[in-house]
């Protein structure tokens, strides 16, 4: 895999904003190998994202930031740039279930994409093993009514300490404080086992089987201090029928559950989703 | 087409039920083509539904009911027995949307599955040429908030004349009052352009893009007074993303909306939909 | 709905492409709604597609072109400008399977994307009828073994008459010869029945059946002379069991052959569809 | 979970065989919690599947076998008899890639349905941690050229010894050979990463990718000594489009084969699949 930079922003809207980044990267020789923008009509707001061969341009590039911050300056441009030898530091958070964590980790193995695994979390001792496998340190923090603020800190003290990038939920049965979500505005990605708004909340499986449903969903979504209210990444949904048991329903929405999980993992770790108020620009 | 009869129920659940039905059968040389069963936990009830070739029994297939009603009584059973050579009237409600009732003239001119249209009624004008070149019946009658009372009986009045067996809300864009309601429960389906439970009400996908979800749904489902709380008889989803404005959402929603319709309608059409309390049995 | 430009083009690749383009577009105000672009890597070419506001430039859109015509030989493109306010004229050929068709005049009617249908044509006089209560003219041209030339060469003579920019074959059961295939070549599209490559050729759904596959699908392609080989522009897939036979197959089948053909059809008429060999780059 | 018995069997269709299955059951006071029948027309033959309470009937459930035997003999029915408490006992292989295995395994810990590991076999020493993690024992018998012979009688061996009742290949990346396809009939299963029967054979992704296919596809099937031929269990597709190289195919496409793999699996240990000549009838 060659080098990438990845530039990704919004700014305001107004015309002219492409002529200048792409005029900017076509004069130091810079080779674009993917770009996708997307106009925000109601916020009145431009999205843009450009994927370049690190190689191609006549600076190292370790320059490419200074030398575009006058074009970001000038956009008043809220911009990230992502350089693909430093890949992201996610921190898995699980509990009891495995599918999540078990699928990450493959992924991980495999490399499908970039990220490193600083640690994995949980609340408890069940996978220990099979995270240390993988030469992976594995933190047990219980949480119980009692001790919970002094957990949190603790995680969050890892999570400094870890320099975590990301934050994910793989299943996490707990609910993160106040503290945490503002803390790590952005940086902390869930899955719902619903197709949210629907069933938020707990035993969505249950809430749906009450409904009578025929499909059966699961919700990747930033985390916010409004329970399941954050804004959504990826989505996606399964078929069932009347014979599907409350339970059946938690076993079948478990592949797509890490499915989705994986899917917005992937599109976050790729700079390629954007805030955009409380709903998200994802760029394919 | 071989002539078929079809028989569906549901009674309390207890052992020997399809022993005793199918053993029914046997005896008198009926050929069991299809059958389908259900037992439903929290309510203790059983659903079945057996369709057999009408000419495979040693007696008219005319009988079937007087014979079957001994067993019918003995289980307490809510039971009904269609012919196919008896298709269903279905009275098509449509407004100036186009999609689900050219969808459902072409099922009905290939006869997809059997089902008689012996008129369309709507609150405009502008498909009565395509409807007529059917040799189907028009009948405009405007709903306004004055007449409204008038509209709904005249309705009422053309359902009872035409024997209607079923009412689609093919996109009928008018709430159809309590009286019609609770006077044809059972026999009204619609469709409404959400995945719900998300999004009921108006503008669905309005709701849609304000929440910013990645998938819009349809869902078909039989009405009652309460506004799209009717038992789901079917539903799908459809992919969108950020670039999607709500009128492209509306556009490209028109693909589930009509497919689930005529799903949902084929099930009910061959007897496939139980009610299940407030929840739907759909035997495949 | 504003008046759009849409410009789209082939190039060989090499870098500067985007910043040449989109600073010709910003120097004159002009105002990008939409876009999108790809490097084809085996190809070594570049795809790119734009759409713009027609009133947003300082020089009236008719000059467009012209003005554009020095980049466009500068960087040997293979290009293309639609205007919004010229429709593209869409031939209709059918034979007896009504779903395509019915389908496509509903989108016509409704304008959900913009399409002139200059006149309809088939080897079967069943839909005159419904065709003609749209007020658009229907050609009954019977083809048989015997006069086939001479049905071809009359079909050949309506499509330029009516200056056709695109013809549809929606479920169009003969096979066009080697002559209208080359002389209208990317000008036709059809709709095949099964997931290509599987089933090619005659009656898809029944080798589907005989092969016992687990979902059934339908591909839209452009038309060549090599009988379902042509670029693939759209496919889909649905379910099925081994309950289904080759004729309900036939049915399920049609849900996905209209809406696999109507979401081909608008990305060519939307100019989303660029060709690259014998494969497609379609824009989302 | 209730312990239960799971009856399945096909025969020559003929009357009366639902009633004497079901009359058999509801003598004893058999408790039927789920049952599916299938009449396959043009091999004349039936086929039934019954879950039933092991509890309920009136004899132990190690009788029912013994008792049922007459009426199998009469209906000249290939049956089998699985008993709840005795799990199937499935052999994993795999070579390189991961995402098969750490899937089966995460539901073997989750025992989402019942199975056994009684060890996994590669040609590759990569997963060994991982596996003996789980407490499985992991055997390493490399695959070449020369030792092919040796490598598949060891192979043979073990099955025997661990009384296999299936062998999966989970992305097991040697061909069996014929003898080891011919003795294990109706044993092993495979996943092929493309939909069948497009793209049978070696790298069906880049092939996939050649003809610019707009889905890709995996397919779980019976192993025979033809490649790639073997009954179908389940399939599933992803949708991919003209910016997926080969290698991101290779990438999306895990997350079907995966997928695809477990719930054909899980047909195969729950009793849902019995095969149909050269097709399979999977109950669901």
């Amino acid at each position: 895999m060659d080098r990438t930079l990845t530039l990704s922003f919004s700014c305001p809207d107004t015309s002219g904003i492409v002529a200048e980044v792409s005029s900017f990267i076509a004069q130091h020789q810079g080779w674009i190998t993917e770009a996708s923008q997307h106009s925000e009509t109601e916020l009145s707001r431009f999205f843009m994202r450009v994927e370049m061969r690190a190689s191609s341009f006549t600076f190292p590039a370790e320059e490419f930031g200074t030398r575009f911050t006058p074009i970001a300056q000038k956009y008043k441009m809220d911009w990230l740039l992502s350089d693909s030898q430093k890949p992201r530091r996610v921190i898995l958070l699980c509990s009891k279930q495995e599918h999540c964590l078990y699928d990450l980790l493959a992924r991980h193995v495999a490399q499908d994409f970039a990220f490193i695994v600083p640690c994995v979390i949980s609340n408890h001792e069940d996978h220990r093993k099979i995270v240390e496998a993988h030469g992976i340190p594995f933190h047990y923090i219980p949480v119980t009514p009692e001790n919970k603020d002094a957990a949190y800190r603790q995680m969050e003290t890892i999570f400094r300490q870890e320099k975590a990038d990301l934050i994910v939920l793989a299943r996490y049965m707990q609910v993160l404080d106040a503290q945490l979500c503002r803390n790590f505005a952005g940086k902390i990605i869930n899955i719902h086992h619903s197709f949210l708004p629907s069933f938020a909340g707990a035993k969505p499986y249950h809430q749906a089987h009450r409904r009578g449903v025929k499909l059966i969903g699961a919700t990747c979504h930033f985390v916010t201090p409004d329970l399941d209210e954050g804004p959504i990444v990826e989505q996606d949904v399964i078929r069932v029928d009347h014979s599907d048991s409350p339970e059946d329903m938690v076993e079948l929405g478990k592949d797509i559950e890490k499915v989705v999980l994986a899917r917005g993992l992937r599109a976050v770790v790729e700079d390629r989703v954007l805030l955009a108020g409380h709903k998200t620009v994802v760029f394919r």
